[in-house]
């Protein structure tokens, strides 16, 4: 048994993580506003799986093969041909329990396609609402860990790094990190944990004037609320589910 | 006239640079960790002007062509056939007036090049000892800026983030700025600015410390202070020019 700590690394946009090596670590997707909160809230909820799809034609051809819900937005309406939207308000238990969701979303299943193809060790799902799910999982696997941040389109978004800074801020001690990316969105998470939603406001975050044009303010609280859905999203052939 | 204002970006990296419309902005290149902050000391010292060069074999030739000071670093040493190093203390005025400097540096040139291929509307040079000189000049234009950081090799480092937060946090009533990671910088600059060095020494940037493991604390120290060389270093045919 070696003392030495694993790495971490923080990828604050797609169009970065060909930077780091992913193929002995695990690769967490981050993606809070919204999807990475809604799977996370769905497999809570009792989902039997999440399948993320990156276009509207997959998830509707894919929606009709296994009997599955299809869920996805394009600019803040429910894409034509699916049933449903991205908001995690939409899985309660009593609609999700036992159904298997087909969500097609753009930034966050694009970032997690990209890891796969590089070669990741593995890949889980993170947001606000597992946080600490995230960080005892992390803790406990002593391996190498790749922070991926969705972003909007690669533009740096700051919920996903705020996301990020409080991961790191939390397991910090159980690894190696040399990483300015990392260090920064700690420092961002400091400054913003206080009120995370006050904090996105006051800095005019892209996102969050995305989402609260399309009157979404309930949305985006809940996404940045910590461990209200804590659950492990790991990716298995094609799905997310609850390790 | 019109009431409008320009917009503002930041790109934290080189790979980040083609998110950005160039063609009609106003491009400052950052690279605080050496290459701008020698460049804004040379030229205020009295250099004829800087010619930046991708390659230590450029830089020599070069030299020779037009009898120009050749100075460049790699692995902190002076690269062989090379006259001089990176460090602003190498160029005061008794040396460099009036001279030709051949400056060779990596990830500063790499963007330079960058934004002259994407068709930058003017590419200017800006680091803490010039501060004052771009932000009166971005001010006093009027059009679209894009703080363009050089980082390292494509990963975002802290100081050249937080440069670009010195420059938004002074210019940012004049520029129409929806942009996560201006937002991110100025967050970053203003937790920092009490002590800029203590700061990086704190995040333990990880320039900070491969030049520490140089033994170049004053030259850190230096590239951090504000105004001390206030000058506008403009790219014009392959050269930076004082306007």
């Amino acid at each position: 048994m070696t003392n030495s700590k694993p790495t971490l690394y923080t990828a604050l946009s797609p169009a970065l993580l060909h930077l780091y090596d992913v193929n002995h670590a695990i690769v967490v997707i981050i993606d809070v506003l919204r999807a990475t909160s809604t799977i996370a809230t769905a497999l809570r909820n009792g989902a039997k799986c999440v399948i993320p799809v990156d276009s509207v034609a997959k998830c509707i051809e894919l929606g009709r093969q296994i009997d599955g819900i299809t869920a996805g937005e394009r600019d803040g309406l429910i894409a034509e041909g699916l049933e449903h939207g991205n908001s995690p308000f939409e899985y309660p238990r009593e609609f999700i329990h036992n159904k298997t969701l087909v969500l097609t979303t753009t930034n966050g299943t694009k970032l997690l396609h990209m890891a796969l193809d590089r070669g990741a060790g593995q890949i889980i799902t993170g947001s606000f609402p597992n946080l600490g799910s995230i960080c005892q999982y992390l803790i406990d696997q002593h391996q190498p860990v790749v922070l991926g941040c969705a972003a909007w389109k690669d533009r740096i978004n700051l919920e996903d790094m705020l996301f990020a800074g409080a991961v790191i801020n939390q397991v910090k001690a159980h690894f190696s990190i040399n990483c300015d990316s990392s260090q920064l969105a700690e420092t961002a998470y400091l400054d913003a944990k206080g009120d995370l939603y006050e904090f996105m406001k006051a800095k005019n975050a892209s996102h969050y004037h995305r989402l609260m044009g399309y009157g979404l303010e309930k949305d985006i609280r809940y996404c940045l609320t910590p461990d209200v859905a804590n659950v492990l999203p790991v990716y298995e052939n094609g799905k997310l589910i609850v390790l």
